[in-house]
């Protein structure tokens, strides 16, 4: 069986994305070591390689709108490409937030004794790493319960910001001297957080595209309901 | 002469765009009001716009995503269409960051004494406000040069954000017992630098669209200079 023109530029698509979700999701973890080991070497890979996941971005941006451009496609094809778009950016924001966490790495060196810091970095870094890894899974396989799967992880992410936030206001509190050294913390795990959330409108966009329905502000009532609750908290 | 259905289509996106943005737009001011005056009853409003927004992103892309199913659209209508996709996007994050705002408000609204904040919030958000209603002119009038004001204006927030980091940090080193009202300023500036952040993508997306150019990473570039030179400030 030949298969289109159109099809390829589809699979290809698909590849690409795929191959810039591994990226993002690298990306991630070295700026989260280089933050909790002061590696400045890690710093400078970080820069280069969110430099990569730019390129990457405008390619596939590229081939998306060729591709909607080339003939029309059908319903779910249409989809298919703006979920990609969608991704695709959301993506590219990921390794935004890692570059961020690497600024945050680059103040921590500059202090001249280590500080001990109460929160997990590692262990939030993982979540939202595998955050992003299942959601891309659930795009290439269409899953939308593995979707579903990133959205309550999401709920944990969060959780664990909120932890560290009333733990970190603590330390500032009571060890003033070093503010900034916690203040670093808690801007690496709202980065964190972030790239949860757009590990989270990567599931809703896959839910979207393999259901046609629009999840988005459904999931969006139910994190307002949270927020509402835990707003005295944080 | 007759317009045909699409071109109606076009300009329908383009009017409810435009509702958008001034939705978004006075959602901010509210949120920032809220904090700074630390009224509750604003907090609400913030709470009910948001869901208001949240409805108006979910119409808009229906109706973009009818119009590229309808029909094949020219060159310069699907990058117009893909352009409100990514607009429409942006602009409801902008209500997510206002609702952020008015949750540190119901935050500071906890404390039992005002404590004196050593920034200029009303100012930041004229800024951000500023910036997101020239990058909506940008897009109705199809101006470039207005978009690439924004692009610029988008440093000056950036400066004040720092400007206030360096400000606060000194707060809480020397005022500990109030670091949580210091930090949920903080907070407060990295919303409404968030917001300015997606201003500037809107600017990029009008640039890209009137242009057919790629802007955002070279402007990416530029930020990136700014940031490594601006590192050892924040």
């Amino acid at each position: 069986m030949i298969r289109s023109r159109f099809q390829q530029g589809l699979d290809d698509l698909k590849e690409k994305l795929l191959a810039m979700g591994g990226l993002a999701e690298s990306v991630i973890e070295a700026a989260s070591q280089a933050y909790t080991k002061q590696d400045a070497k890690l710093c400078q890979l970080v820069f280069e390689r969110e430099r990569e996941i730019n390129e990457a971005e405008r390619r596939i941006d590229e081939i998306a709108v060729d591709l909607l451009a080339m003939q029309q496609p059908m319903a779910s094809d249409l989809r298919f490409i703006l979920a990609v778009l969608k991704i695709n950016a959301d993506l590219e924001r990921v390794g935004d937030q890692a570059v961020n966490i690497a600024q945050r790495a680059v103040d921590a060196m500059q202090k001249t004794r280590p500080v001990d810091i109460p929160v997990d970095v590692p262990r939030m870094t993982s979540a939202v790493s595998i955050m992003i890894r299942r959601a891309l899974q659930s795009f290439v396989e269409g899953q939308d319960d593995v979707a579903e799967a990133v959205l309550s992880m999401d709920n944990v992410v969060d959780r664990m910001k909120d932890e560290a936030f009333v733990a970190l206001v603590r330390s500032m509190e009571t060890d003033p001297a070093n503010t900034r050294a916690y203040l670093d913390a808690l801007l690496v795990t709202r980065n964190l957080e972030r790239v949860a959330d757009h590990a989270t409108n990567i599931a809703e966009d896959v839910i979207f595209w393999v259901r046609g329905d629009d999840v988005r502000h459904h999931h969006g009532r139910r994190l307002e309901d949270k927020r509402a609750a835990d707003s005295s908290k944080t």
